[in-house]
């Protein structure tokens, strides 16, 4: 039962081959963000992540992407808002805000109910995810300096404040006043951003349909990091789509990323 | 629209990059049937098979596991008969016979129909499965000799006549006759075989409950197998259970087995 949403949630956690051996001794963990319809399930079962977590040793939690079942009205009308689509913020309109606080539920409670019940080291915490939940990986990182020594996404939403998707989701959570919702826009948070140095690798295919209607808008995120203590890589990969091929073709890449940033961390 | 059983047959095909390169190169193919309640898509979605066939340059033909939407009456009622169990035989008791015909589908049309449509190297064919689609591809390849070079098999049912799936199955496909099911068991089968020499690599979780509770018998197919023509690797795999999270790890190994039987044969 979380106490942040007021259900019960579920998440995935992958814990290497050595953790068996030696369960005492702490490793590091990285977070996975699922996209818009998702639940925990997809990228354990689609993602093929566990070859490369157990190669370099890392724990690896997938949460669920909004609370369930709470006979909200509207709440499983639309797959990109409600039910599958928390979009990882707290809500403020009537409404959702008791339960749709996806935001608190993974900063304030997953990281203290993983760590009280794993073996992790919570120096050294990476964060990723995809499309809504790169969006989330994001700005998770960029608003918590220092709680996340790597940061990666795929696809993410990078403007929600810019895009159709975004819009939707801000405004019925939010409300209309566009000035509360840049704080969960990574192309406006990356801009004040004043923690840790922060390499953050982010892969886009250049046949994705959300790329080509303007929903993730990743372009408006790398320019808004120039200059900022984000060194953004942008890689677009040509021949991908938003799948979950997408993310099984490069998760390796990205787990290389995340171990190699957080065993920097010593 | 296929012959052999009556309605539309969907199948998944994977070519390598470098059929997309040089389009007229033919390549070696490797089959893959899957289990029960299965389509073609659970392969594609959660085994990782592309690296490896883009790497050792294979074609993958995935099949559906039966005819689909036909109305025969008892045909959605249980998962392990009908829609999704078509056992790769051809049925003969009077209602299933016009239409479930998985074997003369897999060996006399898909067969013809990927070799018409795609640039493969007929004499290099390989074939696996698991589970159901194990013993799909351990009878066709044994009741073809010639046919397939390279075999092996993922947790294969592997001696129906004496498991309670295949008893299921065989009374309701062949009929109460048990002296017509032995040309459908790969345990009868692998006796009398009189082709060229086949290396078949099974592999078989050792916490799988299918295997605990009789329905896969490795042993009857392995013992059964001495002195024959057929010399069968049987790995135990630790702690693996009968799911897709042990395809997804051990495919690799397939992959390399039957490419390195197929690039044999030249």
């Amino acid at each position: 039962m979380s106490d942040a949403v007021g259900c019960e949630m579920k998440f995935g956690v992958f814990l290497p081959p050595s953790a068996q051996n030696n369960p005492k001794e702490k490793l590091p963990v990285l977070y996975f963000l699922s996209g818009l319809t998702c639940t925990e399930a997809n990228f354990t079962q689609k993602s093929g992540f566990q070859r490369y977590a157990a190669e370099h040793n890392l724990i690896v939690v997938n949460p669920d992407t909004s609370p369930r079942g709470l006979s909200i009205e509207g709440e499983d009308d639309s797959y990109d808002f409600g039910s599958g689509a928390g979009f990882y913020l707290d809500a403020t309109e009537e409404k959702w805000k008791k339960n749709y606080r996806m935001y608190s539920y993974i900063v304030d409670e997953l990281l203290s109910v993983v760590a009280a019940n794993f073996a992790v080291d919570t120096s050294k915490q990476g964060i990723t995810g995809h499309s809504m939940g790169g969006h989330g990986a994001l700005t998770i990182a960029l608003k918590n300096p220092g709680t996340f020594a790597s940061v990666s996404a795929f696809a993410p939403i990078s403007n929600p404040m810019e895009c159709p998707w975004g819009v939707k989701a801000f405004t019925g959570y939010l409300g209309s006043d566009r000035s509360t919702w840049a704080k969960y826009d990574a192309t406006h948070l990356v801009k004040e951003y004043n923690g840790p140095p922060l390499d953050v690798l982010v892969d886009q295919g250049d046949q994705d349909d959300f790329l080509k209607n303007g929903q993730l808008l990743p372009d408006n995120l790398l320019t808004a990091s120039v200059g900022t203590k984000v060194k953004l890589q942008l890689r677009m990969q040509e021949g991908y789509d938003h799948s979950y091929f997408f993310i099984s073709t490069f998760i390796g890449d990205h787990i290389q990323h995340h171990a190699t940033h957080l065993n920097k961390k010593n």
